[in-house]
């Protein structure tokens, strides 16, 4: 397993020794459990000053993983992953370039793609290095794609799977990067055995750029990731939980919810996700001061100027529309920015309504995990451009997510349904973000690799 | 002829009375010469009291024309021109939308684009109430898609062309429509005999999106447009040309000249010229002193807060490559937004480089102006994504106008190009650009209509 962020992470001691912990981040939460105590190999960068020592060290054994830390240099780290990754190939797979502004290839930014490449070199070299013969090696992200160049120039015995976790553009926005680049990293994802995604759409997509640039695409499989049922149980089943959702239900004082969980991010659109609530307490005067719209959004990416900004848009929209609508007693909009796992599962158990509306997502693991978590039969407003829009459309009630008052109308419809419907949606939107564990995911990269899943699972 | 500006204006004469002009705008100035005399009737919007006030008469003969001009209730031409048209439209098919943050189509938008149905309706019934039995009715351009609705529906005998000068978007771009809007833009524009764009990749994106929401797309055509020679001629040889020029020569005081023409307009790309001409600077010490980079840039549409802000942030690039580089003596970039079209002339005369770099360009006449005018064996950087590229890219320094370095490159190829280079390109160009006149451009559409175009030629 390949991917920049790892299942363990390092700190020091009291004598100044090396200490294991669990890392956190999504994949490693959801993945993790299946991979420990496998003898499968984890490769992942080197964030704290205890990782890159422990990296000299090469393998080690720790929290049951068999884990490779990379010391890379930080010059280089911040060109492929501030720069590079997140804010040219994020934005442009996601669909949120600004043209007239950016992106802006000038020189500083083609240094910065030779730094992204010299990470995605270091990472090769060290899968060259300690691969067994003939391994599967599964590589996560756009931001290790170029990986695969190395693994199959220099270890053709291999069977390397690239999966993105992003959506991809189609051929027209693809564009927008500069041509050597575009080929580069379409020409090394089809080095892989295969490529990966969450959603039918990405794959069809990733697949017209390779055709339209190179040629021909590799063979692209679709997986959706999904939740741990009993992760969720335990956090649910929490103290700190609970605590939670009784202080969430003391503030609500008996009024409906409409919910929301995010990062901080552009692609979520929680600025039009704001004016539809503003337009909701608008045209439906009978809302105003029974429905209470909590947007759980916790800071992400903030060394980027982009998020700053809109961080501070999206304040000052929540602050209007509270100067609008707000009253003694309530306050229409709960922006809490605070990352605390617990409240937003305390959260999700108690919402009527989750609005997921981003213009863009690659999967949107909190529209399953809230259909999962829903204790009130809760509705959920979905954007059709979401990936998980493909296993949860037909139980969810769709928007177009650019459409404000079509927004502003599903959240009174979801409002609106009546106790039968709503407990047949949730039914099904439970059963269908139930259908697949982080298992049959992980399953589905091995078979793509042409691996009998048999051998680890 | 039916378009948004018209071939003629009225203003009153001393008297009271009304007094026509001949308009202006690039449509009228190219395709005005071919319509006069010929007993056509041209409908346009009026854009003064004036016009308003001859609206009233019905059709009039004004300067060779037979035109009827339609009073349109205030309000709803600018949702029709400015919210609908410019704002939202003109971003979609530009690519230049900022996914984030806009378009937001609150219920003022919708109410916009009832607006933007009652200006196109308007139309249509002017046309339905004219056009004689089994006339040929060429719409222009996508403010006034819908009328082909009524159009087919009441008056199934005409014949109805309509022409896009602008880009067409790709399916995946215009799901960020409302959907009920992208399919009723769609249908009307399937209710034409044909419709024409002014390159080919334009036509097939349109198709794209029709097959993709309509299961099926009208006949497309492409007619690139062309500048009319003998009008460029006559300006060339003006004395307020030769004026301009002889200022423009003083200015340069031998130096190099790089040039750019353009509407200040966001899809122009004018940031990302001056940072790649910054970048010529900083790379390319041997020109400092030595070339010169004149922008006419005329501002547009300064009704747009998105226009004031490009338009402040284009000033602000501009006077941060002056302050850079500038040095007693040489201004490096002389950004100049007067609308003065014989300097412009003057200028595409004199030009070493002439720089059309938009991020997406229907088609872009000034590059063909350019190959036209010019006397000094000019080079010309053009970005693959202008429609004029399919027909000057061979002759041109191609560039993908998203890369600044390699704009910036390209220039500094453009300046080193030898005599016989330079001139082998320049004939081309010139060539290539007049291999076409707007006649050419008008019959292509009555062809379109399946009428003999020696009816009218």
């Amino acid at each position: 397993m390949v991917s920049n962020r790892g299942p363990v992470s390092f700190s020091h001691g009291p004598g100044g020794e090396l200490v294991p912990r669990r890392g956190a981040g999504g994949l490693v939460s959801s993945i993790g459990p299946l991979l420990r105590d496998t003898g499968a190999t984890w490769m992942a960068a080197a964030m704290t000053d205890a990782d890159r020592e422990a990296a000299g060290a090469g393998v080690v054994e720790a929290e049951g993983f068999r884990f490779r830390s990379l010391d890379l240099d930080p010059v280089s780290f911040a060109q492929y992953y501030d720069v590079v990754a997140n804010a040219t190939l994020w934005f442009l797979y996601h669909g949120l370039a600004d043209a007239a502004r950016r992106p802006r290839y000038d020189h500083r930014w083609h240094e910065a793609w030779d730094g992204y490449r010299r990470v995605n070199e270091a990472f090769a070299r060290a899968v060259v290095e300690e691969a067994p013969d003939g391994a599967v090696v599964l590589v996560q992200d756009y931001h290790l794609v170029l990986v695969g160049r190395w693994l199959a120039a220099e270890r053709p015995d291999l069977r390397a799977v690239h999966f993105h976790h992003t959506p991809f553009c189609d051929p027209v926005a693809l564009r927008a990067l500069p041509d050597a680049v575009a080929d580069e990293l379409l020409a090394a994802a089809s080095a892989y055995t295969a490529c990966g995604f969450h959603a039918r759409r990405w794959a069809d997509r990733f697949a017209a750029c390779a055709e339209a640039r190179l040629g021909g695409a590799p063979p692209t499989f679709v997986a959706p990731i999904a939740p741990d049922p009993d992760d969720l149980a335990e956090v649910a089943a929490s103290g700190a939980c609970a605590e939670a959702l009784a202080r969430l239900e003391r503030s609500l004082d008996g009024r409906r919810l409409i919910l929301r969980v995010d990062r901080l991010e552009l692609s979520k659109n929680l600025l039009r996700g704001f004016w539809a609530f503003d337009e909701l307490l608008e045209h439906h005067p009978d809302l105003r001061g029974e429905v209470t719209f909590v947007a759980l959004c916790y800071p992400s990416r903030e060394s980027l100027a982009e998020y700053q900004a809109y961080r501070l848009e999206v304040e000052a929209v929540a602050d209007l529309v509270n100067r609008r609508w707000g009253r003694p007693g309530w306050t229409p909009l709960v922006l809490d920015t605070a990352d605390d796992f617990a409240s937003s599962v305390a959260a999700l158990r108690r919402y009527d309504v989750l609005l997921v509306n981003p213009v863009r997502d690659g999967l949107n693991l909190v529209a399953k995990e809230g259909a999962m978590l829903n204790e009130h039969q809760g509705a959920v407003v979905l954007s059709t451009e979401a990936g998980v829009f493909d296993e949860l459309g037909g139980a969810a009630l769709a928007v177009n997510p650019y459409d404000v008052s079509a927004t502003a109308e599903a959240l009174a419809d979801a409002l609106a349904l009546g106790p039968a419907e709503r407990a047949r949606r949730a039914e099904a939107l439970r059963a269908a973000a139930g259908a697949r564990t982080p298992r049959d995911w992980l399953e589905d990269q091995l078979r793509a690799a042409g691996l009998s899943t048999s051998a680890v699972t």
